[in-house]
């Protein structure tokens, strides 16, 4: 498999993607939150999902850079919503890694197939973020498979995510974090300018697919606050792109 | 503006994107119907749309890079849907240019809004692709602002679009078409193996916006044909992508 970097120019191969990266970047100077990286792979009609699963849209290259990308992290978190449509992992291959990122799933309601769908390796924790707002009965069904964090609800019983990275970085000195969706969650991260990066694969397929079954990276309404994109870098290999974005915030402060 | 050509590498800065490109490529041999290539803009999270539009979501150098291909081809093509939603114009520059792409409007029902909504240029002939199972009357409404071609109908009372395209090329002579949406027409001739290559500029941006409100560049069922894409060409320009992909048809034929 050859992979070229390709921007910034020149192209040169490489023998993995995001090998050297670091999460925070080199120069990031800490917030009172940690760093969060969104990494979908989308096909290039923009779908995220083939009957609300995204497995089978990337390559294995694409699933090698999934991993690369977790062991930068501290902690890798999805909403519950994607743990419910399919079994999966979050963590780095079985073998040779001394530690796994920190598991999190969020949720608001604590509906959570942990013991079907979630696979842990060996010397991985699962942490849930459940709001506030979810039946007090839901902590004791996770039992000794996670650890359970209740944090604030905003004003509809959602966790209040801007509170949960500040308690998971005071807490957990967790200080950065890979979100891998689904798009509920990218949705809400990004609406409350939680975001500072974005890896994208873009998968060399045409899906189609009516609108409600086949998900985007985002759903929820027409962002009001429309982060900058700004293009870090791109590589490529067999037609299929790894695209980084930075978001560039420009909070106004209306006094 | 600093525009580079990235892939294949090395990169280099150009003057304009696609400047010295053929449509048909070179090399290319002629088939019975004209070669297709869509063109399409969409933010990074795959909206093609804005309440409807696609104005707004490219920048002046994807404005400026849609006019480049229009020039490249015999006809430029929209679903009258397209049209509905926006004035626009399918033609070039108005100064200049010695010769117009044929504009064409494909449409079911004959509700092409030609007056209110197409702003046709100096040169540019305007010609309507009528399915048959339009009723008969509407031909008469676009009077001389249009030439009407009736071309059989599928038997959902659809334009039959292989049929229309060679149609095209025998009778008009028209070898190559830029296709410009809207999702519901992309989705149609990708599905009948009509289109040779896709032209995609991403768009720095998220859009968001729920899956009814915000198109994104196929609208339909899941492909059961999948194409498979081979990366041609990315130019970049101000962290606006602007990839080219062939499409590569394995059509089985099962005795």
């Amino acid at each position: 498999m050859r992979v070229q970097r390709i921007y910034p120019p020149p192209g040169r191969e490489v023998s993995a993607i995001y090998e050297n990266l670091d999460l925070p970047p080199a120069g990031y100077h800490g917030a009172a939150r940690p760093y969060v990286a969104l990494n979908m792979v989308s096909s290039v009609d923009g779908r995220t999902s083939i009957e609300g699963k995204a497995a089978g849209i990337g390559s294995p290259t694409d699933r090698r850079t999934m991993r690369t990308l977790r062991s930068k992290a501290d902690a890798v978190m999805i909403g519950a919503g994607t743990l419910r449509a399919e079994r999966l992992s979050l963590g780095l291959d079985a073998s040779g890694h001394a530690s796994q990122p920190l598991a999190i799933i969020v949720t608001d309601t604590g509906d959570v197939p942990l013991e079907e769908h979630l696979i842990v390796p060996d010397g991985q924790e699962v942490l849930i973020l459940l709001s506030d707002a979810a039946p007090r009965g839901v902590v004791e069904r996770f039992g000794k498979l996670a650890l359970v964090m209740r944090v604030p609800a905003d004003p509809t019983g959602a966790v209040d995510l801007d509170g949960a990275l500040r308690v998971l970085e005071a807490e957990r000195g967790v200080e950065s974090i890979v979100v891998e969706g689904g798009p509920g969650l990218n949705h809400a991260l990004i609406s409350h300018h939680l975001v500072d990066e974005l890896f994208l694969t873009v998968a060399p397929q045409l899906l189609g697919g009516s609108a409600d079954q086949a998900l985007t990276m985002l759903d929820g309404p027409e962002l009001t606050f429309r982060p900058t994109l700004e293009l870090r870098s791109i590589y490529s290999a067999e037609s299929e792109l790894f695209l980084r974005y930075s978001l560039i915030h420009t909070i106004l402060n209306c006094a």
